[in-house]
């Protein structure tokens, strides 16, 4: 089953789930809001009429918690040149952080910005110091992020979070597929393709920690709650892993896709002093 | 001034503002809101009746954003071994990594627990892209914090965040000063005692990065709101920089103070599995 924000023809967002041939209404304004208020209730009952031109939009726009994942797939490892971590490399990012599935990504002129094409998971349960059976459990669905970094302000100091919290740079949707259409550990394919050229193709089979180690991972720390995301990591083939290290464009386009979840085209604007 | 959030004789929560002898109700359940609803009218028009028995609890428990500063005093940039930087090092934690200035910091028996006062800056104004006036002119208070910090947690990795992201370990308040009261690049001390002996004593004048820089650098990628927190890093002598390291143990109490703000007294409970 496809879940996703949409904006109606009237302008407004509605949580919706995609039923037969169309996206039918939800209670809620947008998916965080339906996760955190319409679980309980089967969503057979809560579907409402079909939405006609209805656009998709952000999914999910205020996760209390963004959680990503550094450093997961072997050949991003060692494109980076880093051993293979004992333990999940974790930052966080803010709500503010995350835009819309065709949103422009908009930065300053002049800064290093790369790709990282993610799986993103999106938390059904509240979770704290959950083994790995509750955390699977509490996965809730899929979707697809970017966690396009700053590599400039991410390797201006230790940590990277300057790099990777720029306002409205992590695209994420186009929509969220339930937990069981999507085996991530059977294997999907991530991709990240840049004015159509291919530049990233991974699979989350060969992820250092799955996804379920991720959400039982952090759980032990801090609450996981319904609508919350986990960035699973990036796979080889970001810009600055070449030689010589390469960085979008001002109006490049930005494809990130997931087969089995669907395609982020965001385009890319450097163009803010 | 003074402003808290306080728990009053009936159990509920409110955001108060003391006025001569006592503590006043703010029309706001804690400060958090206040911040967000209420800054538009004088706070003598607000305030309400004194409040018997008000007990100081979290006075910001819903900040967005809590934006933390490492590497931030000379002594402590030498006692960890890291060279002076010349960009401020950034790292997040969440609105659930609080907790009020008389609460159990409770942790996993094992854990490496070490101590990091901090004053801790509270935004008043939306900034984003703000210059250095601007940014110090949207400071509304400050509050003394204590970045408790999960030192195996935090060293585990390149990242941080899964050592210092811990739900309910970083006290904060008791109160907010008004930023006219005080003036950190003119100086105040920033002390942490533990069961009364004293382990740090900082001053915010030898600050590498003043507090409106924090501001102003941060809003340069992400939009600080009233509410928001920015911690502004520790001084010398945390416990992971003696020979031998020296952490927290389960009964000690940890007191963080900022003369003219206040003390944080938090008992520390080592005790979880």
């Amino acid at each position: 089953m496809q879940f996703a924000t949409v904006r109606c023809a009237d302008g407004r967002p509605t949580a919706a789930v995609s039923w037969g041939a169309g996206w039918h209404r939800l209670p809620a304004p947008d998916l965080s809001a339906y996760l955190r208020t319409c679980l309980d209730r089967p969503v057979d009952e809560l579907a409402g009429e079909e939405l006609d031109g209805a656009e998709l939009v952000l999914p999910l726009p205020t996760p209390a918690k963004v959680v990503c994942c550094g450093l997961n797939y072997g050949d991003h490892i060692r494109e980076v040149g880093r051993p293979v971590p004992a333990h999940p490399t974790l930052f966080a990012k803010y709500a503010d952080t995350l835009t819309g599935p065709s949103d422009v990504v908009s930065l300053p002129r002049g800064v290093d910005v790369d790709w990282e094409a993610e799986l993103a998971v999106v938390v059904g349960r509240d979770l704290r110091g959950a083994g790995k059976d509750e955390a699977a459990a509490g996965i809730w669905g899929y979707t697809v992020a970017n966690d396009v970094s700053v590599r400039d302000w991410q390797n201006r100091t230790l940590q990277w979070f300057q790099g990777k919290a720029w306002d409205r740079t992590t695209p994420v949707g186009p929509v969220v597929v339930s937990a069981d259409e999507i085996d991530p550990c059977a294997g999907v394919e991530v991709l990240t393709r840049v004015d159509g050229v291919e530049r990233q193709r991974g699979n989350t089979e060969t992820l250092v920690f799955d996804v379920a180690d991720l959400v039982a991972y952090t759980s032990t720390f801090t609450r996981l709650r319904p609508g919350d995301l986990v960035l699973t990591g990036t796979p080889g083939g970001v810009g600055m892993g070449m030689t010589p290290p390469l960085f979008l464009r001002d109006g490049q386009l930005l494809e990130t896709e997931i087969p089995g979840i669907g395609v982020l085209r965001n385009p890319i604007a450097l163009t803010t002093t």
